[in-house]
């Protein structure tokens, strides 16, 4: 690991790495915050389409309240870099910033793009290893929150507790989820559905701990991309509890996710302590 | 003027406008937060070399203080944009993106970067007519903390109060002042005194709110450029009620800024409630 930038910011550090990833294969970069003295625990940040690990600890207001209950976050790129697959750079939704968090099995993604595993077995080993903190949480943004939602679900063992702002809950269904998973798993959907948070709940993942989600009303995303009355109605035919709040007027941006940040970091601080 | 763009944030509104400029004979943007219900008080922003109206509304963390405490913030971009002046764009440090808040007088930059008249007259007047709002204070950071103690202190009756983080405190002894003020207002020294803080103070400018400085101890353009103890001293000779804080590793980055935002909040809430 390789660090790149310091910047002491209220009581703890944001600082910038870089390492050599074994799972993608490429160098990977991420954020981090951490706190002075003990660290009680670390949330994993995912964040959204065209974000690196620069959007999430410079826009979001987290580490005020990070800094108050002694949690690291770790946030890292969206998606291998420095390659230049077939497609990878034409279009925001699919390729270098929108990885979906999924393994990808069509060639030559598949060489490269397996960022489900990068999230759950690299990082994860890394933050234990190198941060030595043992309780780990996941949440994200958009195409972040859906894989929280699914990275978390698929191991509720690992993580104490998932968040997600303005997740896609159901991206088989969504035009977003259609167009990267052809792209990254092919055109045979039954694979698709390992990597949706609805179908997983629907399948019987469950995690003992309240999923919090937040998604504001006017978010224009919201009808045609983030369908999340599925996960609401999915959640409740198997009871897995989730709080699911829809705050009025606010949009997809870092100025909603700001707004909402102390209750989340509040939410996952219960489980971390 | 014309909103670019409105973001629901905490209790309030982030949002971004444009609009004809008489002073700098261009089109001028600047971003707002403004708090739901009644207005308090408004602070003006300045900011620091190569930002636009957008970094302190995206990184500052301000919003949630503001909206607490029902004052709205107004954050103005740098310089005049559009222009092609002759060396405009050629360096980090003058032209675009480094007005320093002068009105020049040296030709051709005289006929449009006139930043002290826009943020002093011209925006300060639309404050008052445009968001009905009769209290204002104003703060900023580096070149945009030399603005605001500069506008503050000469115009100690029409700002209820100043702050600033690292500020420039005595231009004309530093090397961005230097080449600013020479490209602005030409090779007589006699002319820049009166656009530099600590020179103001010494000449018996003087503003009857405590001044409010945070200047981290880790900043690597302290030695060089910032000079803050020189005004320090002007402050003591002449009974100025200041208070500089010198918090320990922190740089000149949105990271500190973020940090010690809620204090400066504060500061001016006093005065502008």
């Amino acid at each position: 690991m390789k660090l790149l930038k310091s910047h002491k910011t209220f009581e703890g550090k944001t600082e910038f790495w870089s390492h050599p990833s074994s799972t993608t294969k490429t160098e990977m970069k991420f954020s981090t915050f951490i706190p002075d003295g003990e660290i009680r625990g670390c949330l994993i940040w995912l964040s959204g389409l065209t974000c690196t690990e620069e959007n999430f600890i410079t826009k979001a207001g987290a580490q005020k309240y990070l800094s108050e209950r002694k949690l690291m976050v770790i946030a890292p790129d969206t998606s291998p870099r420095g390659l230049n697959l077939p497609g990878e750079h034409d279009s925001y939704d699919f390729g270098s910033g929108a990885s979906f968090y999924v393994n990808a099995t069509v060639k030559p993604y598949s060489d490269h793009y397996k960022m489900y595993d990068y999230i759950n077995e690299e990082l994860y080993s890394l933050i234990k290893s190198e941060f030595k903190v043992s309780k780990i949480s996941i949440f994200g943004h958009s195409m972040g929150g859906h894989g929280a939602l699914v990275i978390g679900l698929k191991n509720p063992g690992k993580y104490q507790s998932i968040s997600a702002f303005s997740p896609i809950v159901n991206p088989i269904l969504a035009p977003w989820g259609v167009k990267a998973f052809t792209g990254y798993l092919g055109e045979d959907k039954s694979a698709w559905k390992s990597y949706d948070a609805t179908e997983l709940v629907k399948a019987g993942n469950k995690h003992p701990a309240k999923i919090l989600i937040h998604q504001g009303t006017h978010d224009e995303f919201l009808i045609r991309e983030l369908l999340t009355t599925h996960l609401m109605d999915a959640a409740s035919e198997v009871n897995q509890e989730i709080e699911i709040v829809f705050p009025d007027g606010y949009d997809h941006s870092y100025y909603f996710i700001s707004s909402f940040m102390e209750e989340h970091i509040r939410h996952h601080g219960k489980y971390l302590s």
